[in-house]
């Protein structure tokens, strides 16, 4: 693995293992391999802090994300683990009870998926082999995703009788260039492969193996790292911000954002740099 | 061709015709093939109905809609007809008066060519032959686009003095990923094939013949006719639900709708299902 | 260059010539090559002010936009001109007073370039040779964008310690079918090729020189001008609400505008012209 | 009762009475005053049908809505009638199927009283005696609300265990100046007054008995039916659009109107006629 | 009048004063009196231009607007010049360029009086005498409105056969707290007393005659301007966004906003002068 | 004091004192009344967990909150205590991180004071006393405002240099029903009334002493305590989710949320209970 040292900050987390691949970079695993890396709400929970540190911690510029072990991004939900807590199964109860119940539950599990996202840092998202479920769901939090050849997606949900309900629905259509080929693979809930992901625009790499994209995703991280943070945080903010809004409410908050980035010495410094030919050092933000 | 079953309770539409080629399957024919299936008001009356009748039908779980013939999906409108009725002629009459008449007669026609959008039940579009004008506001109310190698595709509506007003303008640049392309087509008027309309991503497949496109989509249905009623129709609405609306506001709708959703005993069949590897049966909705 | 009539209303700009290479088509050309059309204040403010002349010219029914020489469509940004004028690199002073002289300086150019967008006749972008940073801000507002083979496109801002500002990150993701595409050359700044740009949908023709585009450009922009005005001008404003909202909005907002359009003569003109298989010729708009 | 002229198109309702007391004006009431003119389903279809016939109606310019009888405006609901169709009570069933029926009810219930708010022709309610539960839904569809003094407002949709869902909490703060107060009544399910009512804004005239205020609303109605259909139909939508629009959507939408309409011939007749300061006669519309 | 020093830098408006009555207070009057300040198309491009100059002038940081002479703030459009210039009465021409004359013409009245909104400065609007028409339109870009005690307003438009179309109807309903009210005072188009709107919440302040009122903006827009112009202007410009908003959004926005501002020295300076009693003095903004 | 029994589950918190004046009521008091319970980070913080707690408890059904002691029920920010922690008067640092770090700050403070609006119970606000600056704020994230009659209201931070960025600017435009006033008090900082909050309708009651006002409003929380948690709860959220929405959506949401809720025994309780005249008993939620 390409990961070399690890993060002390971040040594308590029990399914997740952080390590930094290079200056300011840092690679998040989830580490479950025996379960085919499989989400418990132990972990799940984990998720969400280790993004909320990364998002506020100036170490960190950028952030590679993938699974432990050969077989698995994750399979999705641990269901076995999901039973015992009695929210899926649980059938006793007042039904407008159970639906608050299950409301607050749906609204913790996207909120800690959904922290990826809100990292303030650019998140790269490696996925290989099985990716099923919840690896959508969270794939579609990352910035930019990468993949092995030979990995196996499906939008799985449906299979088991649900809508998928931790974000895969709102955000896939909007990262991708066929609506026709989201309800297709979200309807039948179909296996689809590496290089049908990469002609839809779903990722943008695709690697032999594994490790060769780990060490692309790590490259590209290492890139980003050497950048203004400033530039970088500021432009997934806006991109974000845009998604959701229209372009005239994106331009005039632009205009509000870069209003206090640009006195940065970020912008300053390079700009001179590129005039001088120079390679800048930025501050940590 | 395919269809096997009639349904009676669709049999007193005179335009459109409706079978059954499999269990929870409809399929829907626009009938005037002499006509290159050219559609007039009574037409159009017709195909809102259909959908909302199937929409709430529990005997149907996914729709195949395609057009009579060999020759053509549809034409657009029939202008002769279109003519006879003075709405689009009638020169007479006061401006803001004869703006009124128009606006409440776009609004029919768009609610009509909508309802197969509304409609809860997935519905894939087959095309073939001429598919021009009204052909591609249709397609684009469908969930899952088919069509047919030699299908002749054009947003003809400039070529007659007007930009195009039931929804393709609307919708088509929401499934596709290219926005140049889009205009492309939508200013120019020129025709445009399969192919480039399978590389832009607004078909899915495309099928060496109409008979063949009919029967992938047959087939599809099919699939998607023996999951979870539940799960399917819940992740159509959450789709089109989230086009229009944020992350946010998608992903907030979802908890609202999936407590319910997962109460119902589709999500523990679903479940139970996948841990034992037996193939499920749903109850109607 | 294909150019040949001038346009004496056009004459007075001193960083931009429009002449007239076919009838009803405007050609803008952006004349700074000696500096790589890099753009100072006094060019920015021009630009706008064309696009918004051209918008109510009635003799004026589509318009290509392309960077003269051979070098550049445009290297972005003067930055020692901006240097010059203080805004850039002045530190002095109230930083809530700088916010607002960036905000206002922001929303200046950002208008200015924002213009051909709402120039209400259709824009075709020719990129070519350096299209790097605010190249790509332009090409954004364009409504198609063709390209030479060798043009060199990059968002290159972050490069110089800032997020893109003039509209990139607002309205890329919305013209092209992969975020994770998007968000690799926003973060990265790195260079991506014609072909790239093809496949991601950002152009929609790529021709093996300038020379060769710019033709297909001025070809395009004469099948443009030969349509009736009313709905060309019509469709491109149709399709510009849409990508700003829902598809209810759209259609609504579609049977308001058609109410008056289709009460013009070029609906009965292109009508008629239709089924008698002639060509028609509308009236200046 | 003012009402004098029948309407013979609007006599096949069996709940509901259309009489003409004024030229142009239509006044409809609620005919179940044995029943404290509660609602069963058969009503509320015909409701939603009543409005959608004026709406098309040119021989129709400003409606008035009371409820028939002394005793009330409506006390709401049938409940008992609703009982028998087992749309509330039926405890069997799935919980998934039950939500869709359930949903499905909602929106047909809606929609029909919704029916009144989309009417093109201005709405005036009179309310007085018990107007409970759904009468504040249907008041919150009228344009104008007029009350006798002893009238007896409640949202009382809480007392039967259940957030009101046919519209009053969706219109009800969108009207009124207090939400302080508005959250009062939906909350506690309280009487309140016509004085308080008036006091709030939610009626903007109260008068002493419920004779006297249909009096006052058929006047009023007259007067609008007096004045140009396009100007008072135009202010409606435009008012309405603009409670769910930002300002500048609406800015947009007003031009796009007003390019129509002020090319009817009430506006230059209205115009001469101000300056001529004579009573202008207009066209229907 | 209160107004004592000029401003030479407004000198050359031909229809409109601009004075200095307290320092950093500038005070806009409509000068047409023999014309009850009826406005012609040169008077609203003269009004929009002062509001675009006192935006971007640091010597000013509160506006009062009020209309010369005793008779009127203005009865709204001069008939008789909008006559002369066509737009109005053109019968000619073709239906579908005409609603493009008509649109453009509308837009480029709603920006001249939208832009006394857009104004960064607060505005305080005096009204008095004849108040009708486009002078409600103009209030309700005010920030603060004051009138004196015999106004007569009324909201005019529909009398002459047309829906109000250059901001009442967008505005109004946002301002007042009754709906009911908004739509009788625009559908009657009857006059409305200082009470009256007093009492809706249309003014805040009444006062006995318009010297009284000039003299309490006056005195009013002193208060503002001795406070920090970096807090006032912020302040007007989150209001105005919160209109438009999310309470989330605005929330958001706010937050970016303030990041820079707080940076500023006013805060300090604010904070400081808070803490020690001391009245501070701001810099220019 | 009304308060009678405590609840253990709220102890341990430093600030705030949380009691039980009558069943399934929680008094919530700020209890710093030494500082006029002015807040410190450590205060908002504990507020936020306060609610959150609160929100998630089935033994609590409603909510008020008060400030201890007689003299205010917050004076604001703890300016002292906000100086020491740097984030005020940090002059150092570059000014692109510094702006990060506000933002932060500001969103912190901003999900503290919003937890009571997102609370899942209805929350009544008592203010009395000195209620200046962040008493604002805290006072529009509470469903119902009462008030003593000496209250002492200020919307403050224009004085101390800043526009408010804790939420009054976002909601009390959206709470009270003139536009007029809210930018009279926001601009000015001036004082205002108990009898001035209710005449524009920011308080819906005013009693003569802060105990009469406590007493009143835990009343008002009984009667809400006894009602179906179910109907209470979902009234709240239909009616918070109204504000952000328009109408359409909100009616759609509502047909979404009451699928699950009136399949509740509250409903069927609430219902029967209704027609039987009996007092329902309602299970916890």
């Amino acid at each position: 693995m390409t990961s070399t040292a690890s993060f002390p900050a971040y040594a308590s987390y029990k399914n997740i293992i952080v390590s930094s691949p290079s200056p300011f970079v840092a690679h998040v695993e989830i580490n479950r391999p025996q379960k085919l890396n499989a989400f418990t709400q132990e972990l799940w929970l984990e998720f969400g802090h280790v993004f909320k540190q990364l998002s506020g911690d100036e170490n960190v510029r950028a952030v590679v994300v993938s699974g432990a072990g050969d077989r698995a991004f994750t399979a999705g939900l641990d269901v076995q683990s999901a039973s015992g807590d009695g929210i899926l199964f649980g059938s006793q109860g007042d039904i407008a009870k159970k639906a608050k119940v299950i409301r607050n539950h749906i609204e913790e599990f996207q909120d800690s998926i959904g922290a990826m996202e809100k990292c303030e840092k650019p998140v790269i998202c490696v996925l290989h082999g099985i990716s099923i479920g919840l690896a959508i769901d969270i794939a579609c939090c990352a910035d930019i995703r990468i993949c092995a050849s030979k990995t196996r997606f499906a939008v799985k949900e449906v299979d088991i009788g649900m809508a998928a309900d931790i974000g895969t629905l709102a955000r896939l259509p909007k990262l991708v260039g066929s609506t026709s080929w989201v309800k297709d693979v979200c309807l039948t809930a179909r296996d689809f492969s590496a290089q049908e992901a990469l002609s839809v625009g779903f990722v943008s790499q695709v690697h032999e193996s594994k490790q060769a994209a780990v060490q692309a995703a790590v490259a590209l991280a290492t890139t980003l790292a050497d950048k203004s943070p400033v530039a970088v945080q500021g432009t997934k903010e806006l991109l974000n911000h845009g998604r959701d809004h229209t372009v005239a409410e994106n331009l005039r908050y632009t205009q509000v954002w870069n209003a206090a980035a640009v006195q940065g010495k970020d912008f300053s410094l390079g700009l001179m740099s590129g005039l001088k030919k120079t390679k800048p050092r930025f501050e940590k933000l």
